[in-house]
């Protein structure tokens, strides 16, 4: 392995990528020369092509591009807003007010629309041997016998109707009427949203995670890969409010008002305990 | 200010932000309900509208994106790519593999874009009472006069020329030829760079930050803000590495091969001090 | 719940905490004031005190001290401290370097003290029933036949045994000697060690993380809060490697030397796709 | 340089460090066997020796640790504190909480101390030729000359009086008493407030980072090592509140109750602009 192999080429191939070819003067993304790109190519279509490793066409680069807007913000009580916000007044670069806000795209606040591609994914492979209403329902029963709360992608604590989710999937469906996709996942969706309104007595709609895995889906992303994709759209809503923050004269902001304190709802006052008084206040070698 | 104010009402006041109303079943970004921009508004579009508070035009909006994708990636000896691929065989999520890289896009890995932008500014309000090359040299003066290293913009480690500045230059001409632009940006970068090499007797070509700077400066762009365009531009090659390094089976992923160690430069072995060798090892009360 | 409640009182009580109380001119901790604790209170005792809500003995406090002391720095070849070395050379504060480092101890990277201390505590609850050996067996055949691997607390891909294992066990055994813990750690992680060699017919010893778990175990925290225990003592590390790193002049470091580069593995050089091949380059609706 | 060097001693060379030296079954921190720090040496005397390269003396060690364990919360309304808490609502380790948390310490939310500790050095390096009194003299006039606002280390926005920096300096002079340490620190902090008091009119007491400022000063660090002094110290809090946090069962937790929502100040209700309404809102090529 590595007999005949300079140290030089151990080292250049432990950081192997096939992403990304470099000499001086010359820098080609997926054997592509960048100065072919530029210009030709739109900043979706080189997301894609930077992540999937071929261009696609323009309709499919748009499609992409309407499912990473639509997910850009939801305000200043979504944590990455307010985290943005307040990094920003401590004196650090708009980079790192990003990054802390970025960091915490979490499996709750940012794992949703990967669920949710699972979930429809388990359905298409199903597909191949089952009508879709069976595929759906055999799906849903395993997730009401396993786990608890909503199907990932439906369900909104604050919206009755989430508004950017009907939209999403209309958008869908002018591209598939156009061919650029099938189509299949949106008849997922609608069907799962269907079964689980019949099941349940009421609807619980699609949800932006729901309605953007679905895009995800058509145009053929992997799950695990649309967390990534859901953390370059929510950048956008990091970055704008991170850019208002700084324009205001704020300085260490915190969550409440400055004049606020908090509920301490601890030990009260106590004295420090005397000299012999030394021993655990807990139980033996603590507990 | 508060005196007839709700507790309630100071606290959302606290948060007051521009950018995104809500409500159940609303949610209006910039004054525009969200679902009559999803499908009619790209990416990139949708970047300015939550940046700058209104929509640009199509032409617009893909100038930014031609500039947001020339960025993304160069490759793993970038300090911001070695870390995502690094992060993510740590056993972290993407998002926060990505939070640790775009972290560090600093002052030293990301601000000459900023420095740019600034440099140029500097000329373009000169403009208003002299001629181009006269704001050109006297913003040189002063730069070799209080700073040392390259003209932010110009000058390239690795690439004698690199490749994507003509490129972009280039394209800001065409869109300056349909009017979208006026190309002023592009002209006090191309003057800069003459009459630096006209100083220092050899060419030291635009950059990347140089040419990006350019296209944000035509725009309307603030300098500081690009330095959070660059984070979402550098941020796609940032997820690609980061993608492309999680589908590998590698753990804890050093910087040198895994059988390799570091060069030790310190202190030689040495005993712990025997009792009585108690005081410091350095002079008097530490220093 | 928030009916007579003002709105004021409904924010505070949203950041309530039981472990500061604060109004000018005080601060408690855990109902202590804070003047009574500085200079009383060593570094170790004030980390318990903040994450128990008790004071701990001296010697638990010292003890814990020693846990954190032991785990501070693995080398240059640890990602968390590779990253902290890259992020300071790019213009970006101490703290984001030392933030950028730390977010890296994850489930890969630092979880495995959190998994060695849940398998002791698994044997540990069955003691209540069973003598030690039939505990560590049955919980051994749970583990052998559910997962692969190390069993987590032994083994190391580096050392053949690590050298900080048999001290940290030799000092538990110390303050267990004086009364101050149990020893039933100890014992646990000793018997483990012992069977295990018996059934692969080689000894796999104790690492840093199963002799700190066993300190963390006899002291009494719970596994999850020993990965924040496993941070604070890297930190050191983390900041060491970061303040040497920035006594130097190294700019934007990558993980190779300067001059190298790195392998590319990637599609060839191909042309841009010219008009009319304007296709998906993948299958059909995208895949 | 890279003559006759192998490529592997280049990459190991590129990656050297004075801190730790390893080898299978060997770990040396600053030239002592791991082994024999364990159980003999605090932790404080740990972190001393990581970032210092040699022993403190115990004494020296309890002085560092007193200072770390003073500065450790602050509580929620701290945006680093406000910020682990709701990031570990998120779904990510609580090591990425911290990591949030942490990286927002900066020049605003962290560098104080720093700087204090600077404005003393200053004044500590006059004293080699001038009395004390005309030192402080000096640089106050310097200060008030060349910036506003408080002087470093002076004035809290909470605290008439911060109880925590009597206390430090009340110790300092404990351990100056002992010849741990010269008092001349704390002299000089004494000193401007002193001055301040009579220039003013009013007294502004020292602060904490004044007051930690005071205690590293005496120990000999330099100021940009303590802000990662002050990082060490603040994970702590950092850690407490999301491990309290962490034990609750909110999720994605905003600034604000979650039945409150934010002041919208921006643009009211607009429609999308009809077709042939494609020009820019703002003036010509975008401002």
């Amino acid at each position: 392995m590595s007999e005949r192999k300079t140290g030089r080429e151990r080292g250049e191939e432990w950081w192997q990528t096939g992403i990304i070819e470099m000499s001086p003067g010359i820098i080609r993304l997926r054997g592509y020369e960048i100065q072919e790109l530029i210009g030709r190519v739109s900043f979706p279509a080189t997301i894609w092509l930077m992540l999937r490793g071929e261009l696609p066409s323009e309709e499919q680069a748009a499609l992409l591009g309407i499912a990473l807007g639509a997910a850009v913000d939801h305000g200043p009580q979504a944590p990455s807003i307010a985290i943005a916000r307040m990094a920003i007044t401590c004196g650090v670069g708009i980079n790192s007010a990003m990054a802390s806000a970025v960091n915490v795209l979490g499996d709750v606040h940012g794992g949703a629309g990967e669920q949710a591609l699972s979930f429809y994914g388990d359905i298409a492979v199903a597909l191949e041997g089952v009508a879709l209403d069976q595929a759906v329902a055999a799906r849903l029963d395993r997730f009401f016998a396993e786990e608890k709360g909503y199907v990932p992608g439906f369900g909104h604590r604050f919206h009755p109707v989430d508004p950017r989710a009907p939209r999403l999937i209309a958008v869908t469906r002018e591209f598939a009427a156009r061919g650029v996709v099938s189509g299949r996942f949106a008849d997922i969706a609608e069907a799962v949203e269907s079964e689980v309104a019949r099941r349940k007595g009421k609807k619980i709609p699609l949800n932006i995670d729901g309605a953007t895995a679905v895009i995800y889906g058509e145009l053929g992303f992997p799950p695990p890969l649309t967390r990534g994709l859901f953390v370059l759209s929510r950048s956008v809503g990091i970055l704008a409010h991170a850019w208002e923050q700084s324009q205001q004269s704020e300085r260490n902001k915190g969550p409440l008002p400055r004049e606020w304190l908090w509920a301490y709802t601890g030990t009260p006052l106590r004295p420090f305990p005397a000299e012999g008084d030394e021993g655990p206040a807990e139980g033996d070698e603590g507990k």
